[in-house]
């Protein structure tokens, strides 16, 4: 398997994650098929067509490979239908989120540098890629956004900071395909490591003032 | 009549029932006549501003012809003074409502294919042309999205099934303009139908078991 | 101080006082530091981002001078640690919030007119830029958008006013900075009228019949 085969394989492996937790959530409000399928697609896609959006790359990598739009679709059939199942694989599913957490926060990145926006500009589209599908999913499914609450363990921090590492190492002229995939590995890993731990961002100091 | 106005005034009138469907729940949101207004040209025209921005038609439809931002107006401007007559006119909106949810399908579906776009990808963005502005008209006035709701009738199954039939028609090169008219038809029919019967999507099978 | 080195320093300014108003926000809901974050940089900019999105202006202008960026992080900053102090400050950031609703509303519209746009969507659009952003606060923080509700103070009316009389001024060909700068100020004034009387916008006027 070839570097971009193994990028591609990945990538595919992180949307399925991203979609089952879209598709959970919509079981979990009751909605009907449409709303699973909706939201398994708008929280697989829609951090990176957010960044696309916004770099002006028409139409967004999401529209160009039909096998970005179908993956959610089966993520979506699945959960359908063998959700009590999914839902125990919870364990499973957290990983490959922090996989496709890892890797989206990377392409992303790299993207939007590729795309000419300066390094601050390009970790945030790196972060929005990541993260910007789970909070529409909160938005849709009207709960409050998970990425932003005190009681969910460290998401957005891991991916800010691998993002970080990739543009400084991009615009030093060092960014090999190896510290790439050592910057995914790192947030992924981080990711799971708070997850393990329960780590997680604080909330405004003073208010325990 | 020519086949071109005649499809023009039918736009306007999609966008009229739209836009009353926004007013209505601004109103009954108790929101100001600011709310009024942006739910009303929310609901209208926010389905196809998504299409547009994700294909990269810029400025979008709606931003070219002042007249798609004058009907939502008006409309929120007669829904203001007259809601209760229209809130009685239910069944009347319901149709014209129909009626926008099978023309937008097929003209969205239609654009996307024209920008170049892949069947699944024009399918898809058919769909959000024709249902987006209800799901951002409902986040806007923190409604469990309608379209997601088991106990809400069939509205986007009949969409996409009608932009399936307008995406292979349009591939095997024999989308005439009665064909489109033909799907649109359907899409309308299928969703008046779908009110009348009871029709609804269901929830995750597992669900019940 | 030249007058583009005014208007620059203005904007920074106003961005401050929206991103203050989404940190605060983001920390009444009890949100974590991302939150927190993301609140500053959404409500700052997204107003300006819809817009540019809409206009095909890649990237925004949001993400091609890093200060825009950097600003709402250190309003963000502040607020984390000093926001007893800065809600007590509440009278001095609304008037800076006045002040950025006159000026984005002001320099929203000429963009949008300078795209090439028609008079009313450049109003439109000049509106959005100066209360979009509040919007997408309220929806992330799950509260019915401020903007729409009966009992808040005039806030887009005068934005309205003010991007009608500079798209006015603009196609008549006498849009001077001093006439820019005057509908500024007559936004911001009319805005801080409105709190200080106590003016609001009418609900649906059959409601109380």
């Amino acid at each position: 398997m070839s570097p971009d085969t193994a990028i591609y394989v990945l990538e595919l492996v992180g949307l399925f994650a991203f979609a089952t937790s879209g598709a959970l959530m919509a079981i979990r409000s009751d909605f009907d098929v449409v709303g699973i399928v909706v939201l398994a697609e708008t929280t697989a896609l829609g951090g990176g067509v957010l960044r696309d959006v916004i770099i002006g790359a028409h139409p967004p990598a999401a529209f160009r490979d039909p096998l970005y739009l179908v993956i959610p679709l089966v993520a979506a059939a699945v959960t359908f239908f063998f959700h009590p199942q999914v839902a125990r694989l919870g364990i499973a599913v957290l990983i490959f989120d922090a996989g496709g957490l890892g890797l989206y926060t990377v392409t992303g990145t790299v993207k939007a540098l590729d795309a000419g926006l300066g390094m601050l500009q390009a970790v945030i589209l790196g972060v929005t890629t990541a993260v910007g599908g789970g909070v529409l999913r909160d938005v849709l499914a009207r709960q409050t956004p998970e990425l932003f609450q005190t009681k969910s363990e460290l998401y957005a921090v891991p991916s800010a900071i691998g993002a970080i590492i990739v543009a400084v190492a991009y615009q030093s002229g060092w960014l090999l395909p190896a510290a790439a995939a050592g910057a995914a590995v790192f947030v992924s890993s981080f990711r799971l490591l708070a997850l393990w731990r329960g780590w997680r961002a604080p909330g405004a100091w003073a208010v325990r003032r």
